[in-house]
């Protein structure tokens, strides 16, 4: 299995669903079957509110990681991030997902890819705490919709483009693979490299990549349940996961990519 | 001892300090000595970077607060905030403290109060998420100092005395005690309540009014060691707390009280 910079991992769900087996996975990869050991970062949203856990060290260390492993969230939309730092220095404030607030929302975002010379014009009033190029560009796109869109929240189909629009000027400076979510919808864009699944009835059995864990999915949900799960490299390796072609900007709502009418 | 509406737990020092002691008499009033149940939230700077804690369990229910005091965090600057809900439902996105960014660095924010027909114009830029008047008095202080400042962080003084005058324009809507912090200074407003200790050598014994149990902070310090503990009521009952006087906005920054050159 490749593994390069950052890796990310999304899920949206019509129920509120734990996100218990997919991130064991995924943070065996921050630091034992991978090396990304700089940082992670994870968001749950409940209600309009987020429950946001942030920890420098590795997951494999991080007693926060473990907390979360061992105690459900179930959530509509989740983020995690896990970071092997190429630009900004290990640190709290360069960990994913970073928030803002926009709209009377909060807004979460996280980034895989690595972007060059990427130097926007003096931030309208989105500004970066840290130092990373993730949170510049995730800045640099909530000033460009706060100044396309002023103060209200536009409707979903102008609102996706105008992400769309943004996200393919950012890709210019390198790859930019990012889930940002609002509470409501997951905006999933690949640049390069992201994948998905869409779990729903009649549910198997799962097993993951990074460890000989297996879930039957059948009897932990019922039959009305639907949950997309994103990722830059597939969890599970007996399921069919569905690679983003990249330039392509997904949303996804109620555990299922949509389509916007034109 | 009289326990009315929400209450504040700040703390201030010079050197990275856990909370684990204060933080486990403020959180038995979460449920157990008084009853705030309606929620709470702690936050920790570590250098620009924020961890911050929700929940909209009580204290005494919550695994995450049971797993904060497990786990100490070493932190210059923390707010906590328990919740008995007065203005705006019980859910996630109305536990204090509240986040946002301004300037490039997190600001977080937890009043104490009930604020009456508090209705600030329109929001420049800094919406409420969810429905409590303690979000929106924070918005409005924020956009507040961004229209007077502009994109520039100011210094301490027209900064500290911006921050006085609109918190006494607020306070005109009943009590408005808060702690706002953005990692480097501690602001702390008493409009109604709100007293402070510093501990610094040397350090004695201090027993938590909300428990039985007694710490010798002189056997888990060093003498240049200083904290600045500020809280809606006494944690300690073997300590002199200094109320802070009414209308009087205190900054706190290295463990203490500082005075403000004119």
């Amino acid at each position: 299995m490749s593994i390069i910079m950052c890796q990310l991992l999304g899920m949206n769900c019509n129920v509120p669903t734990d996100i218990c087996f997919s991130f064991d996975g995924f943070s065996r990869r921050g630091g034992q079957t991978g090396d990304h050991r700089d940082g992670f970062g994870i968001a749950f949203f409940e209600g309009r509110g987020v429950k946001l856990f942030l920890d420098s060290k590795p997951t494999i260390e991080s007693s926060i990681a473990q907390h979360i492993k061992e105690n459900p969230i179930h959530s509509l939309n989740v983020i995690a991030h896990i970071r092997k730092a190429t630009k900004g220095k290990i640190a709290l404030e360069n960990c994913h997902p970073f928030i803002r607030e926009m709209w009377g929302r909060y807004w979460i975002f996280a980034h895989n890819g690595n972007l060059e010379s990427f130097e926007p014009t003096l931030p309208l009033h989105y500004h970066a705490v840290g130092d990373t190029d993730s949170e510049l560009a995730f800045c640099h796109m909530l000033d460009y919709l706060y100044d396309r869109f002023g103060s209200h929240y536009p409707p979903l189909r102008p609102l996706t483009d105008a992400i769309k629009e943004i996200s393919q000027k950012i890709s210019s400076h390198g790859p930019f693979n990012f889930l940002l979510s609002n509470g409501e919808f997951m905006f999933c864009h690949c640049s390069t490299k992201l994948s998905y699944i869409v779990r729903q009835a009649p549910f198997t059995h799962a097993h993951l990549v990074d460890e000989d864990v297996t879930v039957d999915f059948g009897l932990v949900t019922t039959t009305k349940d639907r949950v997309a799960v994103i990722a830059t490299e597939p969890l599970t390796d007996n399921e069919i996961w569905t690679p983003i072609v990249p330039g392509e900007l997904l949303v996804f709502n109620q555990g299922q990519p949509i389509t916007l009418d034109n």
